[in-house]
């Protein structure tokens, strides 16, 4: 792992997803991420039904290993001063709150700025922190239907349909991890902190920039047209096969030609339907036919084998357990070892880079609920006595 | 804009979408990214029927605006001298060719490194720069089938479905602009730089953490439920009305019944079958049949004014040019004024986050093919008769 960001203290006041995997892009680079939870703790440690144990949850861990977790009752006076002590020793604050709501705890950017004038404050939400959107309430499916997402999958006609996954929460943390960290790169040349606000509905915009940008440039209107790929070639399509599907990347001329010659069918590209690119997106369904009876021969994982071989642009269509389990996978250190408080060995995912001289290492837990809020209290100089107080 | 990368120089030799979406997010942090070009130029700047002028595609615009384009032929001597001349002053070098095309070029890591010692290099491929798979083309719809993406959205049972752009390409444009600016703050503190090699394959991976991290962790499987929610609740789904679909986020008790009496129907939260969570997931079906009778008599426009009023989360499901058109986005200053060589006006996507004191900001026109040749070899100090010589 790199330790890019070693030596910088997060704060780290979110909480459910898109927050959360902001802090976790964070953590992966080698930040001191102190989670700040409630007594209750985050909702996500009891998400789902497998949790290893309790509060940890398999969502958790996959994006909170590695943090410490402190809980403070922000309500309550003395548990506002420890984190107003906190705050003054931190470089980032990062907050997925409703606007306002760090405001009236006394914790938004300006009394942040007042105890840590550098501070790197990154607010994450719904809409953002101004508009006329501003405190609408927002869950990942809300954005993807706001966004226009809804309308982009699936085939030409097909009812709108989101994304099977929180893919918004998702895009949106990693962007509050750039923003945030390209915050405390001018803060390394200038001195000066910053106030950074990512929004879920433009962060969705963002992540649509190849549809949305054309659209916003020109007009230009994006059409749904199933698997086929945006070159409208039908060789850029996923197909049957004998038992799985396969998904093909064949555009150009010498791919058709080469993919042709590697099925066994160098017919094909002589065959007067299907002599070029033209020809063949007129003729897409005889030629999809003819592929289908072709690709009938084997598996998808055999054709796989065979046109990988070839320098044919080729997948099978995989579960992402099978994905997770691709020998690729395994040896680019994307699975890290974790070891769970009570010694059972599981693995989360890595930082979805590398880099020469990177080696993979094991992660550290997850945090059980304030498992370090003793500890996190004694850097602050608390004594014994004031330790126990808090906690009582 | 921010400018939180000012001062520091990309030199970019990547193509077509990943890459330079990455340097992109380079270029709207105030990088200045120098986009080195062959004599035909980013294929992108001819895709799709509705160019603005001869190499300006919308879709070229919408991730290039404000960089400068240079042409060298990198099989010609003194063209590669020039670029080794440009590495040696460069910050970062970002390339998304095929795995040891840059090497054969005299351009890998260890050449630039020799060249520019804190050189951040950074590289962006299908499968990384190691592994079985190295060397294996790839495009995003190859990604989307391998990385089990296809599997996930859609109603139970469905066929696979890619999502309807090159999601792929997005994430990993952006962890690559991440990690870039990530090791950018590590040399700022240790003088170091660093190769950093992203990978779709990975990117897709941590893009679906959501469902590949349970999964890698305790080997929960992700499901297909088309609409319906993460929380399973009937309530979190989309739903047709008199004109339009609306989605609802309604999950908790307290969300329920707001969401009943905003739409006139407090009698449901009554009803034996939807009194809890529990009873409204059993009866699930007749729920829905009675929101689609309530929901019929008005618009999802509608709908979503009175609902966002009662503070209950909705959206209708909006095309991507009505999002754009919304007043939330107008006045995050996410739509940037750029105007083309040819004095028109257009519009691009900002950063996807704001900050205080950040302005709304016109962008830098999109380079034409080689624009800026001369420029960049004046800046270098060549002669004007070695520029003539160059550029013959």
């Amino acid at each position: 792992m790199t330790q890019a960001l070693k030596g910088i203290q997060v704060l780290d006041f979110t909480h459910v997803l898109a927050g959360p995997i902001a802090t976790n892009h964070l953590a992966l680079q080698g930040a001191d991420v102190i989670k700040v939870e409630s007594a209750a703790g985050d909702t996500m440690r009891n998400y789902g039904g497998q949790a290893f144990a309790d509060g940890l949850a398999p969502s958790f861990v996959s994006v909170n290993a590695g943090k410490r977790s402190i809980v403070l009752d922000l309500k309550r006076g003395d548990h506002l001063d420890i984190a107003r002590r906190l705050v003054a020793r931190a470089d980032v604050v990062m907050e997925n709150f409703r606007p306002g709501v760090m405001d009236r705890l006394g914790l938004g950017y300006d009394a942040c700025r007042a105890l840590r004038p550098d501070i790197v404050y990154c607010s994450v939400s719904g809409f953002g922190q101004a508009g006329p959107l501003k405190g609408h309430p927002a869950i990942d499916q809300i954005i993807q239907s706001m966004s226009g997402l809804m309308t982009l999958s699936g085939e030409a006609g097909s009812p709108s349909m989101r994304v099977g996954f929180p893919i918004v929460d998702t895009f949106t943390g990693l962007l509050a991890a750039f923003a945030t960290t390209a915050a405390l790169l001018e803060r390394a040349r200038t001195g000066q902190g910053q106030m950074v606000d990512v929004a879920m509905l433009d962060a969705a915009l963002v992540m649509m920039v190849s549809v949305a940008g054309p659209c916003l440039a020109a007009g230009v209107r994006p059409r749904k047209q199933g698997n086929l790929g945006y070159s409208n070639s039908p060789t850029a399509d996923t197909f049957p096969t004998a038992s799985g599907e396969i998904t093909l990347g064949v555009v150009r001329q010498d791919q058709f030609e080469k993919f042709c010659h590697a099925i066994e069918r160098s017919d094909l590209p002589e065959d007067e339907r299907f002599l070029d690119r033209h020809a063949r997106q007129k003729n897409g369904a005889a030629l999809r036919s003819e592929l289908i009876a072709t690709l009938a021969r084997h598996t998808a994982l055999e054709w796989e084998l065979r046109l990988g071989r070839a320098g044919v642009a080729a997948s099978a269509v995989r579960e992402v357990h099978e994905a997770l389990e691709h020998p690729q996978v395994a040896q680019r250190g994307l699975r890290r070892n974790v070891r769970l408080p009570d010694g059972q060995l599981t693995q989360v995912l890595g930082a979805g880079f590398t880099g020469r001289g990177h080696e993979a290492a094991d992660s550290a837990p997850p945090p059980r609920l304030g498992e370090h809020t003793r500890q996190v209290l004694a850097e602050l100089g608390c004594a014994p006595a004031e330790i126990e107080q808090l906690c009582a």
